[in-house]
């Protein structure tokens, strides 16, 4: 059993808490929060104890350090932890800003970091990508990844988040790169206020389509909206020489109603704690991996600088209206 | 050009006219029918002309008659119009009496006669065919026929409609026959009044459903409601030895409205008019084949008359509570 | 934590194992089996121990019983288990023989015995049944169970398992009790051999339809197969009044592929393991309510005689080729 | 019955004589076509006559011209057949060249045009649209149009298309502005070579994705491929405030296989002139009720303009790398 400190214990800090303590090859040794009621609430509920950052990385029996935290930390979060010789599985983004995350670079370029883009380990989109990397459909082309989100966050929270394309596209920036199996050379972003005219005030946008090339001319486009209409709305397709793979959303129940205004599948999956709680169960089995020292991070601190570069360049590109290269 | 006269000129025989009127080989002679106006206003709106069923047997210039008239003539005027000489294209069923249709064997059984087994010639169930004798998915076991209505006939109809079996079920025995491979050897039926009271208080039920066997073991359930509940359901599941094929009903569009309450498909087509337009384009165009000489017909007397037998049986096995040879 | 014991370490026992282990309010507080290598096996995967039937009655820090041990035993196994006081949890069937099963009546009827009839809580049919009960499309009348296993078991499987309609469609007979709302009054079945010619050499059935009629004249049929030809297939459609509901088969992922064949989805999860995952998980924590005193089984001893009930009449018919009141 | 005379006697003009003559209020009066054993086969085909544009132009019992011809005919031929005061049906593109397009304003702005973009008249995008304007999902906020065919035309073809955005994306670019109720004021491109190097020696792309902005901000993109890997590819996704409306591929048949594989439904409509066969029905239909003058053009001159402009903005971006106003 590997010993695994939890460094946040909000709203996704709860979600690695259970898989941490349910693990058959982790155990949940400390809980760290700024907040000592979270802390002490969460540490209660699987067994385990409240700590100090600075204890858990002093402490020769914790293995790997999860960064649950704010985005503000997680870069010095990772910095101190991968010193401190443990393992570390970072939630994303790496950090806000380019040039400091970049900043990070001889820290962490070949520090044993997990930076945790969830959606690499989605069974579905696992699935496209080993049928794609398999050649079922041969040569990729073009992407299409939507990704919209039930309904738009609080303005409070819109405020500090960094934007749309650092808080909620770099997710979509990393599966580009992740799919496209080549860099993004060229992107354009375009972008309206069309959900929340708050969210306009604010600066920031909450529709958008951002356009990436690659150097060999694969094309991927990017679909975002903040509020969908319709639920949490997460695809891909993959167009290929000889086909299209897709992954589509996933509902409630297979449960059909055919009336007389047709055949109506069940809701979609609420949003990311349904639809991506395998994904976290997987991604902390790949943790569990990198303790056992079977595998080294599948994903890790320059994809997360990566996917950074795109967020910050799309950004750019929104102001500016000309292509950026990232 | 084939000069084809209508027997008929109500629901169905109005489908008919238009399919010969704009038939490429074919020509609408005439249009015969007790009820003197409806004969004239079919005929003046394809600019055919009103006859006597006397009339166009007589005529050597008339090739084919197609007999769409009130089923208590079809036999009869099967009979008489082979015996002109005419090719045939009978409406379902032969007749409701099964000891009466087959004093016609003799008459009929060497007949150019299409019975318009309408089904036949829809296109899913054609490609389902093609593709099951094809032996995509091996060897065949097992059918599922659901054929649910919309909603239930008036009691009048239902009066003399010769009940659920005779009338309805009628289809599903002829498809059964022609995708089984094998005659059906014993027939058992169950059936209940849930739709409408009145319709069992006619002596009839609304819910049924029959199994059929064959000598080899071959299995069909056949699930036919006077109501569905959601339209008309027209769908064949055929279980082989290397998987199954299926065909589904036909929405009316393939728009999908994607909301809060999950994927929504378009509604399913109405009725039978809507949805078997094509098969009766077709059931057309091949009595044209066998008109032209090309080809006899594909379904004819003796496949209406198994098919009645079929459901004779199943309405005495309903009746009697036993397993039946039709 | 509830303590449990494990009767039995073989296929279905290992899942039990594992869904008592990892419950938050469970304890798989030992495991029984003949096979001591198996047992020992098992109770060391999870921490646990060995230990006898006898001992594990006579313990009184055990509360709750789990019988997966072979057929034969689950109804004496029951008896023991409640007259010792505990809550017992068994597999189905209660027996292969009703006359027998019911000599139990007196012990088990009033006991704390979850029959473990698995689908009932799976989510699919638990949310076809929520809507249905909830009265979304009207009234039930009747009802469609589609039970095909991906290939037959060995014959020596087969020639104990008590025959197709009390080891397969055991199951079937009970949801279709759970979703009729009523008890069937009439049974009927046919069945062929045209899997595996070594079924029919053992007496057995491989593929089988069964009608049940309840008192007010619903109508449910029951399709099985030992092979489909297309894996694990498991659906239900319920017909109402105002609609129909239907519970389709699951996929293993999202994912589709589109090439010039047409639109393909993924396959369908293998077989039970897979498929009813999550109900065995449910029902596990069911049982722990159940220990909780938060409520009684939802399905007990009366509901695994009256599926095995309907299960010999479904034989009877089979073989007399008449219809059967249970 | 309309008297018309069809222009061109090639692949689509073919089409348009089938519709007309088989039209119950139409009646193909004349053929015209350089190629002269084209006219006269299409003209025997259906029982009319080879002519002269000058003699058709001349002739006053002809009431409409339907202009199939080359492209390059067709602003001149519309210009001349509307000062004869004929109705006009003219095949898109209204040109290739937009200064010259704009130079027949005068001639064209008020004249009975009917410019022939299929896709509005496609029964699900119609169905889609009427959908969407009566508000069922709220408000538009963006578009998603695919429009991929199944393969590259010829090098020759593509030499004098006009390349990618005239020739086949400005049916996009009219579907998007007849969706999304507002012009587009910003217009980027990116395209590559990815399906026929040939393509790209041409100096044309065969992979394009092409943003659209309105004034409000409604965003529109179109994806193109010359070459799709599974047939032909029309789908739009209209994204609104309350939810999504999708048209999807038309399938051969409602038949799917379940196999080992899966779910594989039918392969989808293989080209434009089945996937669109209704279109060019209804297209017709709406040119004889502007004969009947009970309606005028619902689609005219200005329509193919602005889908031209489009498309020259699109091809501008592509060069220039820019964001173009149209």
């Amino acid at each position: 059993m590997h010993k695994v400190a939890l460094i946040g214990a909000g709203r996704i800090g709860r979600i690695h808490a259970r898989n941490i303590a349910r693990h058959p090859r982790l155990a949940l040794a400390a809980v760290v929060d700024p907040v000592e009621e979270a802390a002490h609430a969460l540490a209660t509920e699987w067994q385990s104890r409240v700590a100090t950052l600075d204890g858990v990385l002093a402490d020769p029996d914790v293995a790997g350090v999860v960064i649950a935290s704010s985005t503000d930390t997680h870069l010095d979060y990772s910095v101190r932890a991968a010193a401190a010789g443990k393992a570390v599985f970072c939630e994303k983004p790496i950090d806000q800003d380019l040039a400091r995350a970049r900043t990070a670079a001889d820290a962490l370029s070949g520090a044993r970091l997990l930076l945790a883009f969830n959606r690499r380990f989605d069974p579905n989109f696992q699935a496209l990508k080993a049928r794609l990397d398999g050649g079922e459909v041969g040569s990729l082309e073009s992407l299409q990844i939507t990704s919209n989100d039930p309904g738009p966050p609080p303005p409070a929270y819109v405020a500090v988040s960094g934007g749309l394309f650092k808080d909620m596209a770099i997710h979509d920036f990393d599966m580009a790169r992740w799919l496209l199996g080549e860099e993004p050379v060229a992107v354009f972003a375009v972008g309206s206020c069309l959900v929340d005219p708050e969210i306009g005030r604010l600066g920031d946008v909450d529709t958008a389509r951002t356009l990436l090339r690659t150097a060999s001319g694969r094309l991927c486009v990017i679909s975002n909206s903040r509020r969908s209409g319709f639920g949490y709305d997460q695809r891909i397709e993959a167009y290929a020489s000889a086909g299209m793979l897709r992954a589509d959303n996933v509902t409630e129940t297979t449960v059909q109603a055919w009336t007389e205004a047709g055949a109506a599948a069940d809701r979609f999956q609420n949003f990311f704690l349904d639809r991506y709680a395998e994904a976290y169960r997987r991604e902390m089995d790949h943790f569990a991996d990198m303790l056992d020292g079977s595998c080294s991070a599948s994903v890790g601190y320059a994809d997360g600088v990566a996917a950074l570069a795109l967020a910050e360049a799309a950004a750019q590109s929104l102001r500016s209206g000309q292509v950026v290269a990232p």
